[in-house]
């Protein structure tokens, strides 16, 4: 165990039907006036915006809208909802949708009280207030539920960065399963992919010997592997799909690093370049890396990686237990190998750069320079 | 899964000498005057109080001293502190101790507050505000450091009754597992107890089928028993206290249950009637009640106690499990007999009335009436 802090503010409602209460939550906190960001036609067909703008309604909340988020989510629209924010003096910031929509919603909050452009703020300023957020979620995976991560591409540079900060947190986030069961069984899958991703990084860099962490990792990566098969099985089995929800909330809501001291996200600043430039889905990029990256990273903690093979999947070698990951990936059909999503082996130099300047905006650039990271992505052709 | 609301604000502070922050973090909350809150000898022996009063001196924050918490905390103790905090007009509660101490001074908090006497929110009527809360912690057991509840015990009446409210969450809990190396055995064991006692009365009664909580419990459970048992061996084993302080926050911190649907404390519920009589130690009662409720309820639930079995000791039937821990509270010299307290099995007619007593104060008292709790005491003899 090392020092850690916890503080989790945020406040989860779940349940079906829950998002009618988004406007009793708003107006109990004082708010009048709301921006409503969305995605772009899920929400609306589903009769999901009409009832959240009902329910903000009855509680007399004014409320500008700003649709149009899209997968990996982009500066140059979080700039748009950044100046509708100001325009209209909105008081707290109201996302509806998957992480993408949550994601950009906590960067407009925070561009909304800077007079900085909101770039600043993924490229090193640190962030010193955002509006309050609020958030109806539709998609389990990211977990931007109940954390203070935002991560946003620019365009331009094909830069995908962060934020993490404290005044990020959704003050309420509302989950109610049901909105997730007509997810298609790909985003399913790379949700799925996402959750398992983020305890992995920490369970498998961080020095060894803190058990209580490792238990809870193993135990939301089982729920993960049982409730996604049983998902694809029948894509509106309620208790999976709301199991599914909760677990990948929990998985990156500082509850398994807490304590586990340094660790890092080799998977993540690997995929971040991958996603960055090919623009596919991060879970896709992932399931693409994770075996990629075990593969290469096993003699470095060759312990960690026989409890994982033997507590995850009941095998006695940590390469029976990345095998077993990847046959499973294949299972629930995400993509293992660049070529299935269309990235030629001839590309490895470019994206390695990328990961390279990525690695550096993070500050671990040392652990990985762009010939390991060429090495570890030669390990999905 | 079942609905629920999860909201969590503690923050918690983590490691060595953390006491040391205390001062700034009530500053930072914009505190001047806090009642300051202990048990007797230790916390004044070791040294800590001292460091305290300088942390808050430093931060310019006046201090009113309120020691002579006891386990078990008294009501009439508890009153005396609701007066000094009216008194000196403290705008905070600063407690130092363990459990008991934390306790008492969630109660203060809340009568602090109140026009009416302290024992009214006891008794049923509702909490709706306390001064803000702030913990030092120095014992690991009940995870009072970050939840909304705490225990009193009434002399007069020999009620053991307890709130719990949204307003009793401590703001800031530091937990430095450096201040329990000099936990006694006897109560590093009964700490044991109680954290396996809370995880266990929700995966225990509750309805089958949510895994994830499941294992949670059971990797909480799990750590407990290694933990202790380093301690055991090594009482200043600086990385198993401090797992073991974790865990038992964690054991009663509102993550286990989440999702679960209903549930109850049948155990708690037993055992505060036992502590409330003969003001044994909590976790020694819980050691005596637990197998014997385990052995009479094994017959509603025989798939979860198999899967206990299994999971935490690796046998193959529920009735093996429950040996199992009750001969591990033995191996941890928690006593398991009445007897072993100097409880006469003559005496389980009064404690099963006062149990009835408890159990309809918290709208369980269908579930139990008081020969089935004799019934189950009887098991203990």
């Amino acid at each position: 165990m090392f020092d850690f802090t916890f503080h989790n503010p945020t406040k989860i409602i779940f349940g079906a039907d829950k998002e009618a209460l988004i406007g009793s939550e708003l107006s109990g906190a004082g708010i009048t006036r709301v921006l409503l960001v969305y995605g772009r036609n899920s929400v609306a067909g589903s009769g999901l915006l009409d009832r959240v703008i009902a329910s903000l309604g009855k509680s007399n909340i004014a409320c500008s809208q700003f649709g149009g988020v899209v997968s990996n989510p982009l500066l140059s629209h979080t700039r748009e909802g950044v100046a509708l924010a100001k325009r209209d003096k909105v008081e707290a910031i109201l996302a509806v949708g998957g992480g993408s929509v949550l994601d950009e919603a906590k960067a407009i909050a925070v561009g909304a009280l800077a007079e900085e452009d909101v770039w600043q703020f993924f490229t090193g300023k640190e962030v010193e207030r955002a509006l309050p957020i609020f958030t109806i979620l539709t998609l389990a995976a990211t977990g931007s539920e109940m954390n203070g991560n935002s991560v946003i591409t620019n365009a331009e540079t094909r830069q995908k960065y962060n934020i993490s900060s404290p005044h990020a947190y959704p003050r309420v986030s509302i989950l109610n399963p049901e909105l997730t069961h007509s997810v298609p069984l790909d985003y399913t899958a790379y949700g799925a992919v996402d959750a398992i991703a983020h305890v992995c990084e920490g369970y498998f860099t961080k020095q060894p010997g803190t058990h209580l962490q490792d238990r809870l990792v193993e135990g939301i990566i089982k729920t993960v592997i049982e409730t996604t098969e049983l998902i694809m099985a029948e894509p509106a089995h309620a208790k999976a799909r709301a199991s599914f929800m909760w677990t990948a909330t929990l998985a990156l809501n500082g509850l398994t690093p807490a304590g586990i001291g340094a660790y890092s996200f080799p998977n993540h600043m690997i995929e971040h370049a991958l996603s960055g430039i090919y623009n596919i889905p991060h879970g896709a990029g992932l399931s693409i890396v994770m075996p990629a990256w075990m593969k290469w990273y096993l003699p470095q903690n060759p312990g960690q990686f026989a409890r994982f093979a033997r507590e995850i999947f009941g095998l006695d070698s940590g390469e029976a237990g990345i095998a077993a990951l990847e046959q499973w990936f294949v299972k629930i059909n995400s993509p293992v190998r660049l070529a299935e999503v269309g990235i030629a082996a001839a590309d490895i130099g470019t994206i390695a750069k990328n990961a390279e300047g990525l690695a550096r905006q993070w500050g671990i650039g040392g652990i990985y320079p762009k010939a390991t990271i060429a090495e570890i992505l030669r390990l999905a052709v």
